[in-house]
């Protein structure tokens, strides 16, 4: 039994810890094109804010571990460049541009994904950067410091985005974001997301939606204008956090089906249309535990819990995934922000006919000092009664709130259900009526 | 119709204001024995904690705002001492030790609870208090101020007795903890109670438990010695927090039934075993969703929500309240500690087959500083792979990821689909596998 894993992150080393372990005489081999593996990108925005930024110490376990301690054949700067289905194998280029190929029983894609490229000239110039690799990382950090970046521009209003504003003001660096769409954060409720503006807004943090952008060019040494009709700015540096894309050619070239946001097809096994090869992790599609369809969420525990299930199943199991729910959260300034389930886009999308509550209540309990407000938008179907969906934004006690509904949404309750819960008191941590319990109960009667 | 509620806290002010607010043509009357109505009790402590303590402003809504805004008959100094359910009207002693009697078409029961009295001599000497009503904590201040309090002894070892610890710390008074049956937090797995005895002993707190305690006797000026065979202990205060005890006593005499831990025996309406009787709040037991049986369970928002429900029946509905899960929070110096659910012998006594993992986690995501420890106690059904309750003890993040358990516990998740729950993921809030998920991963391998 040979299991052979494309992609050495998240979801391929998850496969492959795990099916080594229970699979202790199969032969598992990791093809790796970079010499990273196992390192936690989501920490790289909080090194990048460190004046020293210490990105090394992001590595979880290297490469000889894997090798030494598991028995996991894991091989760096190797390219897959394709896959033979018929033939069961693998090919590609190896280090020092040598071809090679390798056959596979199973074969997990975990290609992950890479940033999105908006349509923009210069993107290709020096001094415009990315984040998504470790790489990209220690280029963000070399940049800063060959070009003295006084200012940075970020096209893009998404997590990412925010998190290295956060992580660039940390180092004194002024931040201007900006993007051709308009608003921040566009999935979030507009009452819920003027807070997080106003707080970017407070800390000086320039913000330009919705502006008429064509390029980047040079403006002189080491700076760069971002610009278009009627809109220039100029920067050190361009960071580009358009979003993500699934790296899904190799599994469509070959002739693998592609689902959710371009991402490789999978069903509730994280199986391809080929039955002897699963896809997971940032590359891959996951069914959603509320509209019951697919989705594509690029987040770190979907992809290691992916790499579980593939895991289990590669090994013989018949392990199916409820879904995700599509959780998320991320901290920028003072403020926590989350979301869990669908917005009310999403759901009327998903045929729902949704209905959608915003409540402001104090963060702590009357009397308490330093208490702040907590923002809570709650969707839920008016059909079904059903609960959809949750975002909040507030200075504390937000980021492990939204996993009550996380857990709701996974067991699929009634709103009416969800507000019953015996959610937890103290005063400094909240009201006696936890903010989402009060949103429930509001929500309840909006949905009659 | 008319309503009348005896006692206006937490359960019978959300009663009577739902209650009026639903039916604005009936007569609504509340009977309170004290002069405080609507105050954040369990804010106590953290006004006690600061020096110039300004109990009052955690009075939420003062009388005149019932009566005047609300319509609400709100009567202080009420203190009703018999029930005649025959005539179905009861009766007292008001403002000058006056007679008064009220009729009632349908009546609250909500007297609350009281502090315990451990059997102890010397109770009742000056310097001898309790933290239950805001004359408590007033009683407090002035003894803190007048004897010039420097050290306290606190009887009992549960939340009162550890947020009063942490109170006193805060004013530059010694605590020294003090009981006659072992152990601190007794219901909190050791090894869980272990971090917070720990830091308890960093901050030079004495701890004596299971000690040989039979008096409290005065000591010379202001001073008093807790004392018992080969044990002695002198302070100018001695805080007795060694639990609750339900005010059931005005139902008993009325031939009400009681139940669960000697409160009001009720059904899932809240209604006692007259018909035209409810009882609610800290005098009156409730259902609990893991169980199926009925609890006694004192805090905040079950009174809240029992008071709530009440208002719904007594109003001419038909709800029934599903239970509550016995979710308890407390911050104790640089800990949260939470719980929720059953503990593994309180399992064993419900009828399950239990069995309890710990584990012990990072607060943050690898490479973040300052991360902190995170215990974890789950506890299952090994035959039904039930989820039944959790415990949790950490720096930060607790108090609200316990929300999630509550949640599960409510929807009667089993094990394996908690552990497939979508929680929360970004390096400064924690790991990528939530603390929760790792110890359901645990919890599933330990039920096999």
């Amino acid at each position: 039994m040979k299991f052979v894993v494309i992609g050495a992150d998240a979801a391929g080393m998850s496969a492959a810890s795990r099916f080594k372990r229970r699979n202790p005489g199969a032969e598992v081999v990791v093809l790796e094109k970079t010499t990273d593996v196992s390192y936690s990108a989501c920490g790289m925005p909080y090194k990048i804010a460190e004046e020293e930024g210490d990105l090394e110490s992001l590595i979880v376990r290297k490469a000889p571990v894997f090798r030494e301690k598991q028995g996991i054949d894991l091989r760096l700067e190797h390219l897959v460049t394709g896959i033979d289905r018929k033939g069961k194998k693998v090919f590609g280029t190896g280090p020092g541009g040598n071809f090679f190929e390798e056959s596979y029983d199973t074969l997990l894609i975990a290609t992950g994904g890479r940033p999105a490229q908006p349509e923009l000239k210069g993107l290709d110039l020096p001094g415009v950067v990315y984040l998504k690799s470790l790489d990209d990382a220690r280029l963000i950090l070399r940049v800063l410091e060959e070009r003295r970046v006084k200012k940075a521009a970020i096209i893009g209003m998404g997590y990412i985005a925010l998190e290295m504003t956060e992580a660039f003001l940390a180092r004194g660096i002024e931040v201007a974001l900006v993007k051709k769409r308009p608003h921040l954060l566009p999935w979030m409720h507009r009452d819920l997301a003027a807070v997080v503006q106003e707080a970017l807004t407070r800390h000086k943090v320039e913000i330009h939606d919705g502006v008429n952008l064509e390029e980047i060019r040079e403006a002189g040494a080491d700076r760069l204008e971002v610009a278009g009709p009627g809109f220039s700015l100029t920067a050190e540096m361009v960071l580009v956090a358009a979003g993500l894309v699934p790296n899904a050619e190799l599994a469509s070239e070959a002739g693998l089906a592609l689902g959710a946001g371009g991402a490789i097809a999978v069903d509730d096994h994280f199986r391809t249309s080929d039955l002897f090869i699963y896809a997971a992790g940032d590359c891959a599609e996951a069914p959603h535990v509320v509209t019951g369809g697919k989705t594509w969420v690029p987040l770190a525990l979907v992809a290691n819990r992916g790499g579980w299930i593939v895991a289990d199943n590669a090994g013989g199991g018949d392990v199916s995934f409820p879904g995700i729910a599509g959780t998320g959260v991320f901290k920028v300034l003072d403020l926590e922000v989350a979301r869990s389930g669908l917005t009310l886009e999403e759901a009327l999308k998903a045929g729902f006919d949704p209905v959608e509550t915003v409540i402001k209540t104090r963060s702590k309990a009357h009397g308490q000092k330093n208490a702040g407000a907590i923002h809570v938008c709650l969707v839920g179907d008016r059909k079904s009664r059903r609960l959809l969906g949750a975002q909040m934004v507030g200075p504390e006690g937000v980021a492990h709130r939204i996993n009550a509904v996380a857990v709701a949404l996974a067991a699929k309750m009634g709103v009416h259900e969800f507000s019953e819960c015996d959610l937890s008191y103290a005063p400094p941590f909240g009201p006696v009526w936890d903010p989402l319990l009060t949103a429930a109960n509001q929500l309840l009667k909006d949905l009659e």
